[in-house]
């Protein structure tokens, strides 16, 4: 970069307007009240049945860590014009609001509160891009992984897409948000030094051009790499490749542990077969066959359809930037905030599409367990001052076609928002990555498997409570009025 | 992060195989030998019809701090298990080569060397995966961006994607590539900062529901501000959005400098032409409308069509994330490298799929321009030693169906590698962001027409030059003949 600037804080990274409406806001002495911010996408990504939560533990560090620091003041008033009087107060501001938000791992839906931010109206507004930013990537890929590990089922998954990631912070956090979702490891070491993943790789075809043969490049490997997977489609792979494989782990016995080799070109399905048979009639029986070449759930499945014989595999591009559908539309939408007199008032966005409406209001999320059989009945949206847990039956009921509606009973209901922020204090330790993986898996097992299907699957219900969804109707008629009002002055 | 590991080098931003691979070729001697690698991607995107390359400052900088930091090498020891002879000759590791590139904003097609890497063995396979990160995001931000561009002729375009890019780095070096693609502001502040790109933007819809209503919105907006864009689809577009605009600008009459207004959802084609009449009879004609919401080139073009008003369009989610085709298939291949008399040696990548072969040899690059017209006629790739500067005809063949061939006379070969690092040392300046795009967009005048259509466009020709061509059929013969050797032995 050959910026005046040093790169130094994370607050810039922000859409100018924030910071806009920021200065408003305390140009107006409103910048203080309390407003409550929600965070949720409308559509479930790849049309897949559930979403993974993914990103929290990067918000917790960039909230953290919020400041303005002195070249981005220096640089937001010599470049941008922005007043003393102002930058003296961006200058002290820290982020000082709690925040809840469901843990990394858990199972999320289209239109309910992720990450819910109560602060004030300008910390609120200044940290949302960051906060999208973060969530909509992370989720992404950790909802692909969960989608691939899905269709893979008991096989191992490794992430090797950093070379056609976007950019190197998508490498990086893509990765552990793909660990998150199922995957086993990653190839990218930065990742792995940094989060704890394990890494993954042997070595690639220019090693066998730098020796200009397999039979060289094995043996070199092998002379200093105990555990050998070899490459084995440089020239041919069924004439010299898998040969040569077999060849070097003869000769070299129990020098090494011949774990097996990799196909990254070609007929999967036809070589995976052709190679375990060569593997097997050489006595290999237990050698595994890695795989990788442009892989995703769709391949992978079709792949298993014509019985091709894979132990590992590899998957790059169509992971790391979750090829079929790049981007999660999250947003954060204000729900609430204080009036002059000190009271929190209930605020509406109106689309003429109802799914863009938004719904007002401070609101608690439910996940509503069947007691008999351990399985979801679905999200519960409920006003702040509502509690489930002490309820013994609720109506549950869709939020755009309300006709379809069931009563609940003898149900356990959770509280899916853990409060991770408290007045600007982190409060909540961040699992293992391991744990998260784990957990995400695990609430797996509470959902039906028609919402697990990877085409098509049933839509799972998020569910408005009576009074969440009469305190809507009431806003949007208020506000209807208010047009009503506007037009016939 | 919970790592011990400090985040204080990208020399791990690598895939573990290119460290394993080193640690052989150390191991075994050869990991000083001289080896050439070449960058470059196979198909171009979008179906486009040519690429804007962008990426170099960025290599430029990794380049020059690649080092392994103590935290990598304590890391690569106790979690890997690599032994400490290799880790001291790690520890020291600089990079010390030659690096031959095309400038950022340079037109790029298909099958051609955008980046030569001439080093070490050993650091030309480090820096592979980092250099592959790079270029494949930047490139095709670039390059999206400019198709972009293209539909949009003489409004301008804004960059709005943040909160949609993959992860921090994407929204800051992808606003930056679209700005060297024809992209002129984005609305991220940390880019405007770090690269000094013009900042755009306003305000959203929590500001308009934090003051109830858009009369207050706009005029608290207005006190703060001179420049006054205001959003006008908060509650309903056309009976409260706009009028309330238009009083406000009233209103404040030369207090302000009522730039316009923004529409960010409903019928951009309907909504702008109602927006521009109800503008125009209020007599503001000179009042810009904004536009946003899930654009791209598709979605320009048939809003053009159907006669739609519009003076900026703020590109989002498309952009950034190159959302109908999010990866560019870029690949970094040895193509040449020292052998044990000190000689150089060309290396060859086979495959079933003749695209996937690589072209042997180090290699050079010139776009051929008809002096008469001043278009240009075609890339052509040589061998190192030859020189279509001194020529007076070439003949330039299809590299895969070689009887589509012409003779080419009166032309200007332009050699499209800069030398940009010499014995490791950065030898080239950056130009400036506006002189990058401005270079792009003049590039684009030497393309005929037929190759800058964004549907189904010409395929513009790079070619080899015979010698070039005759040499790759003999590497090709040679693996061959190795193969028929293993088999018949």
């Amino acid at each position: 970069m050959k910026s005046n600037y040093a790169d130094d804080s994370l607050a810039l990274h922000t859409d100018l307007y924030q910071i806009n409406m920021t200065e408003s806001y305390w140009a107006d002495g409103i910048h203080e009240r309390k407003a409550v911010f929600e965070l949720y996408f409308r559509n479930l990504p790849f049309g897949n049945g559930y979403a993974i939560f993914a990103g929290l533990e990067r918000i917790l560090d960039y909230l953290k860590g919020f400041h303005f620091s002195e070249s981005d003041i220096v640089y937001l008033k010599e470049e941008l014009g922005f007043k003393d009087d102002f930058l003296s107060y961006l200058k002290e501001l820290r982020f000082t609001g709690d925040v809840y938000s469901m843990v990394e791992g858990e199972l999320v839906f289209a239109n309910e509160p992720i990450v819910r931010v109560e602060t004030t109206l300008a910390e609120a507004q200044l940290v949302e891009t960051a906060l999208l930013n973060i969530v909509n990537y992370q989720t992404l890929i950790a909802t692909k992984a969960s989608r691939i590990k899905q269709v893979v089922k008991e096989e191992v998954v490794m992430e090797f897409g950093s070379r056609r990631a976007h950019e190197m912070d998508a490498a990086l956090w893509g990765a552990r948000a793909a660990v998150i979702g199922g995957v086993e490891a990653t190839s990218n070491v930065r990742a792995g030094k940094l989060f704890g993943i394990p890494v993954a790789g042997t070595h690639a075809h220019s090693m066998v051009q730098a020796y200009k043969s397999e039979y060289e490049a094995f043996h070199s490997y092998a002379r200093r790499h105990k555990d050998c997977v070899f490459l084995v489609d440089t020239y041919n792979t069924l004439k010299i490749g898998i040969p040569t494989a077999i060849q070097v782990a003869k000769e070299l016995g129990d020098k090494i542990n011949f774990i097996g080799i990799r196909l990254d070109s070609g007929d999967i399905a036809f070589l995976s077969k052709e190679a375990r048979r060569m593997l097997d009639e050489a006595g290999f029986e237990d050698a595994k066959i890695v795989v990788s070449n442009d892989l995703d759930e769709y391949t992978i499945l079709n792949l298993k359809a014509q019985g091709a014989k894979v132990d590992v595999w590899g998957i790059g591009t169509k992971l790391i930037t979750a090829y079929d559908q790049p981007a999660l539309g999250a947003v954060y939408k204000i729900v609430s905030i204080e009036n002059d007199k000190g009271e929190m008032e209930d605020t509406i966005k109106i689309s003429s599409n109802m799914e863009k409406v938004t719904t007002p209001g401070q609101k608690k999320l439910y996940r509503i367990i069947d007691r008999e059989n351990g399985k979801a009945e679905g999200d519960y949206i409920t006003m702040q001052d509502e509690d489930p847990t002490m309820e013994k039956r609720i109506k549950m009921f869709h939020p755009v076609h309300t006709f379809i509606s069931k009563f609940v009973t003898n149900f356990e209901a959770v509280n899916l928002h853990v409060k991770v922020v408290e007045a600007g204090e982190i409060i909540y330790a961040n699992p293992s990555l391991n744990e998260m993986r784990n957990y995400a898996y695990s609430n797996l097992d509470l959902l039906w498997d028609e919402y697990k299907r990877s085409l098509n699957p049933e839509e799972y219900p998020v569910d408005l409570s009576q009074k969440c969804w009469d305190n809507k109707m009431r806003n949007i008629h208020d506000v209807q009025d208010k047009v009503d009002d506007y037009v016939n002055k």
